[in-house]
Parts: structure tokens; sequence; C-alpha cells
């Protein structure tokens, strides 16, 4: 094993993905070094990240608030600049939503290794970003379990793969006929029933519009038609996803259902690293692995996702900007469950879409689809 | 893709796996040639395949039977002189038995790639053979289905596996109590649920003998220590095996049992082939998989394996060799299914172990065992 010590930034430190990530660091100190923290909210909890990890550059959404952290001694930054500075090697992209694409933009663009959990970069410009990361050498390492896994399965092999199996647990409501769906609340919603995640990820999970977003990841982080992309529901969350060689072999990554993992991976990559915290496999308790094809009516996310996806341009922006308005709308009890993918899709079938778009011309397109889908449901008085 | 034609040996030829190891090189004529041919039995087929590959060396047991073979323009040599022949790269190792093993290290000797499907090699051997190809620069290729599985789940792997899961499907007889056993027919042990084999294979998969024998292959192939090899039962026979990490990650292999593409698989390596002759796994048809703790009270021979195994030097031989007999008398109606185990355990327990033996003593040991299981048999009248 090489003795480098990793320095890296972690965008998006006090959300889920970002503490898990300190866990790891925690875990091996001499392996990783903290240059950058980046939080949105949750000042607290950024103080005393701050005071454990000692980090040269800060970013905090709120500048106010910046006097509560000022007895670190660090400098404060933008996203985008902490992303970009030349101390950083490895940049852990844990924001959510929008506000990932700047920054990952601006880490490929400057040769990093970009660990991504941010879906949207890949969503809304997989297009750009891949074709700035092939310019510039930047290595983009998916923290996502799906495509980890995948990445995992492709470690190794010279030729590319010939199918993409995405697995999805399928959600709390998988077999929900369509008239139950529509009386489902946001709090059954939020059960999800094998990750821990945030709440705008376990709603999409609930639809399978987050495994809508994964095939488009796919498609983008390994190169792959829609058309060679499966999913299948797998709801044990164990069999994290597979691939099909052009020889028909399979290979599968397992794990309990565990984000530290993937994390550690991209992390270690190219190597493995002993962590006795993480779980192992119990196989004197799995008796039982299920699979099957996904239902596509009942949970039309899925469907609309991969439209979009094949479909280009500023489509997936606007599948992803609606569909986070409409998972706010359904939180806040101001639309039914079923209506998420009513009002993504209304909003993309009044979308002018622009082929290869610019990132201005996607922003524009996220504030449109935001804006359209406001109006669908103040004039559908939903 | 490479253009280099590899220069095949196929020992064994009219067996199981020497017959789908040329159904392979017939779909892929640019890139394998033979060179060799060598059979045991079956003059007809060989007779037939040397016309259609028109090999340069044919090796068959029946020297008086070489005149039928005489219209082909080739050489008759030893399998060691075809094993280690120049103008051989590949070697496929498809004998049965013991037959296997002087092959076996004539090829690891002169630094060839050897597609290993003859489990004795490494059972009787593995520790000359293994240093032997280390010595020579020989690699050694798994047919087997399950070490294949491992191997491609190793490959692109830069450290070495924490625990390999090596999948067995039981047989037909697994959820049998031991008064069931032993009661079984020879014609009902025949008839494996997942797979074609031989006689041989098919009974020793019904004892659970050969997951044992596979163990000890998985220890010498891939330098495993023997508690970190575990076995599961899998009845659909669709995960080959599995690989876990030292960061709890785990890899498998699937596929449809089909042992054409673990051949192509070690014929390719490190490239794969496209062939459309190769099932694909149907997902659709695929709901369960499968997996529990193999029941050794029952299925003894599985520890005996095992232990043998542990203990090394001649005990793995003696295994085999008793094995191998107590088969045989099982298939003519001489002993009981359950007196199978029985018989090999108490060869085992008279034998005066070699630790380190030489190939000599390796073949000694088996001449001695194979004795004493007949005078066991005859003493207690079976």
């Amino acid at each position: 094993m090489g003795d480098v010590v990793k320095q890296l930034a972690v965008l998006g430190s006090t959300g889920s993905i970002g503490r898990q990530t300190l866990e790891i660091v925690r875990a091996f100190p001499h392996r990783f070094h903290i240059v950058g923290l980046a939080a949105g909210k949750n000042v607290d909890l950024l103080a005393r990240q701050i005071s454990e990890f000692k980090p040269r550059f800060v970013y905090y959404q709120d500048k106010k608030a910046q006097a509560r952290l000022a007895n670190a001694e660090c400098e404060f930054l933008s996203l985008d600049d902490i992303a970009s500075h030349p101390e950083v090697d490895t940049v852990v992209m844990a924001t959510s939503g929008k506000w990932g694409l700047s920054p990952t933009s601006a880490a490929v663009k400057t040769g990093k290794k970009v660990a991504l959990a941010n879906k949207e970069s890949l969503v809304m410009a997989g297009e750009i970003i891949t074709n700035e990361a092939k310019l510039n050498e930047a290595q983009i390492l998916p923290i996502d379990s799906e495509h980890s896994a995948i990445w995992q399965c492709l470690n190794g092999e010279r030729q590319p793969a010939a199918r993409l199996f995405l697995t999805a647990s399928g959600g709390p409501f998988y077999h929900y006929s369509s008239a139950q769906l529509n009386g489902v609340t946001a709090k059954q919603a939020l059960k999800h029933p094998s990750w821990q995640m945030g709440r705008k990820v376990t709603i999409d999970s609930a639809t399978l519009m987050n495994k809508g977003l994964e095939v488009i990841e796919a498609h983008w982080l390994f190169n792959m038609p829609f058309d060679s992309i499966k999913v299948l529901i797998h709801p044990q969350s164990i069999v994290h996803s597979m691939v099909e060689f052009i020889d028909g072999s399979i290979k599968a990554q397992l794990s309990s259902p565990d984000m530290r993992l993937p994390i550690q991976y991209a992390l270690s990559y190219p190597e493995r690293l002993p962590n006795p915290q993480l779980p192992r496999l119990d196989w004197g308790s799995i008796s039982n692995l299920t699979f099957e094809q996904p239902d596509i009516d009942t949970f039309p996310c899925l469907r609309l996702a991969i439209e979009a996806g094949k479909r280009g341009g500023t489509y997936p922006t606007v599948l992803c900007a609606a569909d986070e308005v409409a998972v706010e709308l359904f939180l806040s009890q101001r639309i039914k469950f079923t209506d998420i993918a009513n009002l993504v899709e209304q909003t993309l079938e009044q979308h002018q879409v622009i082929a290869h778009p610019a990132l201005e011309e996607i922003i524009a397109a996220d504030a449109w689809a935001r804006e359209k889908a406001l109006q669908l449901i103040a004039e559908y008085n939903l």
C-alpha cells in the first residue's frame, strides 16, 4: 500500500453522505486529510467538524453565520474555489441538488478526483461534466451504491460491458396498486425499508424516480446506451448492481446496505482498506435474494426519467427540477404521492428542449421548470 | 483485441470438458488453433476430431488402436510430450483423475498456460504444481465454474481476498436425512439437478465430496487458508462463487450453468469474446436465489475433504483415491451411497502421511489407498 495521504475537500459535510465520509476519514487518519469542508445548513455541526478536522478552507452558505465559525484558523472560500484548489486532490461532492453542478464542473476542470454522490451533476450536465473530465484527466469516482457496484464489477475488465443491471429496493410501496398509492402519506413514504437517507432521496426511492436518475447517471458514468441499462427490483438491497459482459458472464457486488462502503471504496480506490466498522454480510441470515421486473405503469417516474434521459438536452434538468418541486409539495402535504409523476410529466411536456445546452442554459431550464411546475400546480389547484 | 492465435493442446478431448472446449475453438477459428489432441477412450470420436481439427500431435491411450487413427497426418506423442511441446502455448487439462497429474506437471515446468479442469492435479499435488508454476512463470487458469467465478471476481483487485464463498448446488439429495440417503440408488444419484457432467463428478456432487475437492483446489489456486474458504448451498447454480474483500465488499459471478463459459474465459483471458451460443441469464425467469449453510453431518464427505486438505501431505491423495474406488463400487451397486464416506474415512484413518511428498510418493500413496480401500471393502464384506 502507498503511504500517500489523500487531501480531501468534503462539500456537503453536514449531510448524510458528508458525515459518513468523515467517519471514514476518522478511521484512517494516516490515509486521508481534510483540507476543505463546506455546508449549507447546520452551522453547529460544521463548527464541531471544523474543530475536529481543522480544514484550511471552509464554506458556509449563510455568510452572516461565519462569525460563529471564526474561531477556527481557516479561510472562507466559495464552493468552486474549494473544489478547484491546488491543495485538494479529491473532492467529495455530497451537496444535494443543483448546488453540486458548479463545484463539480470546477473540480473536473482542474483535473481532480471527484467522489460523486451528487446525482444532479451528471443527470443535468452529464455531457458537459464527462467531456470536461476527459479533457482534464479528472476521474469521477461514483459514491452511489449502485454505481459503485458497477464500477467495482468493471474493475480489471478490458472491454466495455454488454449490459448493466441497476437494482432497486422498490421502496416502501412496491406492491401497491395505483389506487393504494393515491392515499399514501409523507410519513409512510419516508420509511425506507433498507436504507437510511435524506428526505428527498427517500421519496424519490418510493416513486422509483431515484432509480430513473441513476439510469441517467449510469449512462454518463459508464458510457452505456440507455437500452443496455436495465432495472431490477431487489427488495433485500444486498446485490447493489450487476454487470453483464460480452460473453454472458455477470458480476454482481454485494454488501450490507451501508453507504460507508461505497464512500470508502471511492476514497481508497484502487486499493481497499480493512475497516472493522463496516458490516460483513451474514450468510447465515440471508436465505433469499429476489429479483423482479419493475412495474413502470404503477411507478411512471422510472419511465419518465429514462425517456428524459434518452431525449437528452435540457429534458433531464427539467425532470430533476420538476421532481424537486413535486417532492417538496408532497412533503408539505400540498399534493398526493401520485401527483409527483403527473406534475413532472406535465412540466416535461411543456418544455422546449435545447439539445446540447451550456451550463447557463441548464441553470435557466432548471429555473424555468421550477416556475412552470408551481404554475401548473396553481392552475390545477391541487 | 490482439490477433494472436493461441496454440492449444486439449488433453481429454473426447470427454465432456474436451468436447465443449472444441465447441469454443470451432466458434473462434481465428483465435484458437488445435495443435494437440489426447484421449483415453472413444477412438471413433477422436478420429472425427482429428479429421476436423488436424492436430499435429495426438495421444491415444490404447496403442493398438492407433492404426485406426493413422490416416491422419499427425505424430503420436505421450501426454507429457504434448503438454510440454514448444509449439503449444495453452494446455487444456481435461483428463480425469490422476492421469492429469504428470502432464499438468510437465506443462507448468515448461511455462505453459494451463487451463485446468482436472481437479486431481491440485488436490493431490497442489504444493508441487503451484511451486513449479511460480518457478517457471506458468499460469494456471481454472476451468471449474466455481474457481473461474472466483478468478473473474479477483480480476483487477490489488489485494488478496478476505474470504472465498464456494457455492454448491447440494446435488439431488440435499435435504435427505441420513436414513433416506442410505437407500439412494446410482440411477437417482446420477440425475444432477443443474449440471450435465461425467458420472464420477456427478456422484461426487451428490456426496458433496466434489465441493470438498474444490475447497482444496481453491486453497492452492488462490493461496487462501482453509478457514477463509466457506461453502454455501445454492441450489439454483446461478451464483458460481463469491469473493469477500478486506473492506467487506463481495463480488459474485453469475451465469447459466454452462461449462462453455468458464472454458471460453480461460481460453480468451484476459479478454472476453462475444459468443451468441452462450446462454444469457433471463432475469424475467429468475425470481429467487437461495443460500444456506452446508449440512456436514449428513454429508460427511465435505468435512473429510476439508480435514484432509488442512492436514495436507499425502492425505488429499488418499482421499481422492479412496473416493474414486468408493464411487466405482457404488456405481456398480457393491456399496451403499452412505458407504462412500465411510470407506474414505476408514482409508484416511489407516494412512501414514508423508508431509511434503514428491510426485512419486503421491503416486505411491494413491496406489496404497486404492488397495487399502478395496481391502477394507473385502474385510467388511459390504
